[in-house]
């Protein structure tokens, strides 16, 4: 079941007296105070993980690897206007976004998180409080994933804001998962459903543009006045805090399944796929008619007159994980509802297909995905 | 023994039809192609590791941490106009700094580094061979340091370049050494010598206003005029081209010597000193007619009229080890020419302080280092 973290909200009633007494620019407390105030939050993440020996403070973390445990690392960076863009983005939402980001590809590999190194780039325009929500985000999530902030690298930025985060895992040798396992005449399943985010991205983005042709005409603006619809609300969502599928790996683990392969849809769910048959060398054949897409992601397609289906192919940050499985364990995973079977391997010369609702075949190599460096 | 890396260095004969020929923006091979590029540079670096399972190309990175040794993680990040300046950095000096500055902080735990991760966020306007420069001074200095590229993330920039760097390190846990083990009494010893850094960024800092200068007046200008003096080389590469001390952790293991407080110097030798002593709850007196400050530092600030014992004291960017030991143990270190006692630790009610060359004692918590958000 996907829910959302409940983020702390920030208070409603706003009292611009003590909102103004309680302004801080980061040069009043300088780099070592934003570190202390990053310290304390980094803390409340620590009781989780009792193995971490030495957080914060020191030159590097410690931590003893759990024993007989195989250690995944994998790292992600989000830039200010190519991840994200902080007129439509709470900074909480940002930061708790980072951690889950990275969770997602410790989950790809059927392990489970453990620690994380934050390193932020901030522009000196922004004030104590700014960091400090976007931490907030960082070490809520943390808590909500079971993993510790064991250290972290804070420095000015003459451009945008940068959050990195590097995250390391475990997972059992006999449970860990690659892309390149899958053969030929297995089972393709997929968790939740598809297309949310993006829909939630074309949301956000229009009300941006309205946004700011208001400001453009001296026009009063209303904010938000969409997000009191339910159906955007959750896209906006999906979009702003993705829950990486950690509960579906602790289903895993709980019944010892190791699917053959397994890839997060981070670019979109044809190259992902893509990756997946390209490291295992098979093919594949997925339905169109079994891709889960909420009927509320349809709706909205309808409405800003863009196609659900190609948003679910190729929108990306969706955070869900695509695997495989071979047909005999079927039975195994049957019971949880967060998985769907949307196709199965084949013969890697068959290439990677997608059958159309009228049984047409189409060629997913054809279909794009993001680029950060496009043609 | 500082000795700098042997960087491969680009060819001097401009061949400028060749050059424009293979002339390659990264639009012509998108993100993917990029990505196979630099995987086939950080696969150079992985038979130093066979412990590595599973390099770039996953989710994750896979590893197997070694029997009965602790890990120690850390990450640090550069960023454009804030840490280095493109006009007076080349990027193959630019990548094997950013593996350097974390080696040091792995080494300031007497551990030894041997997983990197590598974030790049990267302005659409360089070419794919910038990146491979870049990539190159990242993968050579992780085979100098014996440590592997195990994974990374790479995107574009809307602004400047940022590297971000996480190192994963080990060390068997008699070995650790913390900022906070020091007990009043104690030696106080540094390697290398200090101020070098320094004076490096201050002439690189003159070169680039001369250079703009002559293009503010359409003059021509020839680049490197003073890099022919030697004085002036070794300075400038000691800022570009830092050497992490891991020589001498590679001596303490050697000798199975451990220090009971290290940090490594990369705010100056002020703050950090502080930084130990904080940790420790000691205080410190340092002598600094022994502060190794080479002549030809102190020629460069006698030229530029500045002054090499401030650079010593608060320059940063130095990468130097500063440990204590107790005195008893001076013998098992004293065959190491690279290490020089320059004080002694004191009981914490005695604060910081530094003897000058005329005996006046004074307070090092009243001379500042570099702060990122400066009152």
């Amino acid at each position: 079941m996907e829910t959302g973290h409940a983020l702390p909200q920030p208070a409603t009633k706003l009292n611009l007296r003590k909102i103004m007494s309680s302004y801080k620019a980061m040069s009043e407390i300088g780099e070592f105070g934003l570190i202390d105030r990053i310290a304390a939050l980094a803390e409340t993440t620590l009781p989780a993980v009792p193995e971490l020996m030495t957080g914060i403070g020191d030159d590097c973390a410690v931590y003893c690897p759990s024993a007989k445990l195989l250690q995944v690392a994998t790292t992600d960076m989000l830039v200010d206007q190519v991840h994200f863009d902080l007129l439509t983005t709470p900074l909480r939402h940002l930061g708790s976004k980072a951690i889950s980001v990275n969770v997602s590809d410790i989950c790809a590999m059927n392990a489970l998180p453990r620690y994380a190194l934050i390193s932020l780039a901030v522009p000196s325009s922004f004030s104590v409080a700014m960091v400090e929500e976007l931490y907030q985000g960082i070490s809520h999530a943390a808590k909500e994933y079971g993993l510790a902030i064991a250290g972290g690298d804070t420095s000015s930025s003459r451009s945008g804001l940068v959050i990195s985060v590097s995250m390391i895992g475990e997972v059992a040798e006999e449970l860990l998962t690659r892309r390149s396992g899958a053969a030929p005449g297995e089972l393709i399943c997929l968790t939740g459903s598809l297309g949310g985010p993006a829909a939630g991205l074309k949301l956000l983005t229009r009300e941006k543009e309205i946004m700011l042709n208001h400001i453009e005409n001296n026009e009063s603006y209303q904010r938000n006045i969409m997000a009191d619809l339910k159906e955007y609300r959750e896209a906006i969502q999906q979009q702003l805090l993705p829950i990486a599928r950690i509960d579906v790996v602790r289903f895993f683990h709980a019944h010892t399944i190791r699917p053959s392969a397994m890839i997060d849809i981070s670019d979109g769910l044809s190259p992902d796929l893509q990756h997946l048959c390209r490291h295992s060398n098979v093919g594949a054949l997925i339905d169109e008619g079994r891709i889960p897409i909420k009927g509320s992601t349809r709706l909205i397609a309808d409405e800003l007159q863009d196609d659900a289906l190609s948003w679910a192919l190729t929108g990306g940050e969706e955070y869900q994980l695509l695997f495989t499985i071979p047909r005999a364990e079927y039975p195994a995973i049957a019971e949880n509802k967060a998985i769907a079977v949307i196709g199965e391997t084949t013969d890697v010369k068959e290439g990677v297909q997608l059958s159309d609702i009228y049984g047409m075949k189409i060629d997913l190599a054809s279909i794009k995905g993001f680029d950060h460096f496009p043609q």
